[in-house]
């Protein structure tokens, strides 16, 4: 898969995540914007070559590459659940059946920004990480493990015998802000046209909703999910 | 200006919005779905006409239009800040040259159900209403005025003299949740990748930030909108 820009070059990087080869732009314009981490890659060891800013726009399908793309192999490289096992308290994420890419994006970015340890989603029906992906999360989605499973419903099972307490954003739940947040917790946020599926709710321990004026049915999972992960951040003071 | 989708066609009708005309598409698969909207347009008496699906997409350039087109005349109706004269406590939003429409229409939706009195944005360099702002709103732009002016430093000095407190959303502020709302409050949003712009940060009362982990620099804009203005709702028990 190529992604691009220079915030996601740092970013996979500094994260360590394995990339197979770096193409920057040949352009004279490019190329000077691009020196310090052309040098900073090289001192690195990492493999690059140059190419024309016409090949980089084809191998992204957008022109916003900023000189840069970056090939990360076959497939984004996605984490088991046993990966929560090693720590203590979590702080987890659910993504059930989210399809826009910047949806999914901005909630990794956001999850990042808030302590979340690990992103889980399902293997079917929902987006998977692709370059758009990528791009809206900032490049932050190499610093967090996104798990992949088959079953959201047995893995939310798995989680509460971890001791996790699990929250489903809903309309019909408790505001919030009157929630303790205390120990370990899994946020379940659901697709943006239907919400949580009703199977899934089903296992969830409660359900928590954003108290909302003037007839606003929903928002933006990303808005939503955001407000909820940072008054958790605060709840639980991770800083 | 053409905007789309059956949900955008309630909001607009439930507002009072002035609307032109509404096209329904005549293909019998979409009529059957729309007959109720149908006859309750027809009710109040609403200027409306069927066409094929395929001019609908030619209208909006997206196949999204779920049957409906609405006419909502040549350009946006814009407020005025003269608007904000009648109303004692103002809980308003400056977004300082936004760029991104579904960063617009997320804000939107956000301030309406947040209780946000209006919302402000500059003459240049900003994104205008466009038909995707308006679906990114969810059509919630129709329940909030939104005022166009040339010059935002300005804007921020007449609501210094109306009493409002202006906050500008900037890495370097104060935690977003030590702050003490009360009173008449605007916040201002800026640009996707710059911020707010220097000379209009320093037209700012006080800076206010969201604190982050994970050396994250920034959110996308309509999260740490929908963050802040979600504190500030709840900060200000609006109900």
């Amino acid at each position: 898969m190529y992604v691009y820009g220079k915030n996601t070059l740092k970013e996979i990087i500094n994260s360590g995540y394995p990339l197979k080869h770096i193409f920057f732009s040949n352009s004279k314009a490019e190329r000077g914007k691009l020196s310090e981490l052309i040098d900073f890659v090289e001192s690195l060891g990492y493999s690059f070559s140059f190419t024309s800013n016409e090949a980089l726009e084809k191998m992204v399908f957008t022109n916003k590459h900023q000189g840069v793309v970056i090939d990360i192999g076959e497939e984004f490289n996605y984490s088991n659940v046993e990966i929560l096992d090693s720590k203590k308290e979590l702080f987890v994420v659910i993504l059930d059946q989210i399809h826009d890419p910047h949806n999914f994006g901005a909630i990794v970015r956001s999850s990042v920004a808030a302590g979340v340890d690990a992103i889980i989603i399902p293997k079917d029906n929902a987006v998977d990480v692709t370059p758009i992906v990528v791009k809206a999360s900032a490049g932050q989605i190499f610093k967090i493990p996104i798990i992949k499973v088959t079953n959201i419903s047995r893995t939310i099972e798995i989680l509460k015998k971890k001791n996790v307490w699990v929250y489903g954003a809903d309309s019909l739940g408790k505001p919030y802000y009157q929630i303790d947040y205390s120990g370990s917790v899994c946020i379940v946020f659901g697709n943006e046209g239907e919400g949580i599926r009703k199977n899934v709710k089903n296992h969830c321990d409660e359900l928590i909703s954003i108290p909302m004026l003037n007839n606003v049915e929903s928002l933006n999972v990303s808005v939503s999910a955001g407000i909820i992960l940072f008054e958790i951040k605060k709840n639980k003071n991770i800083v």
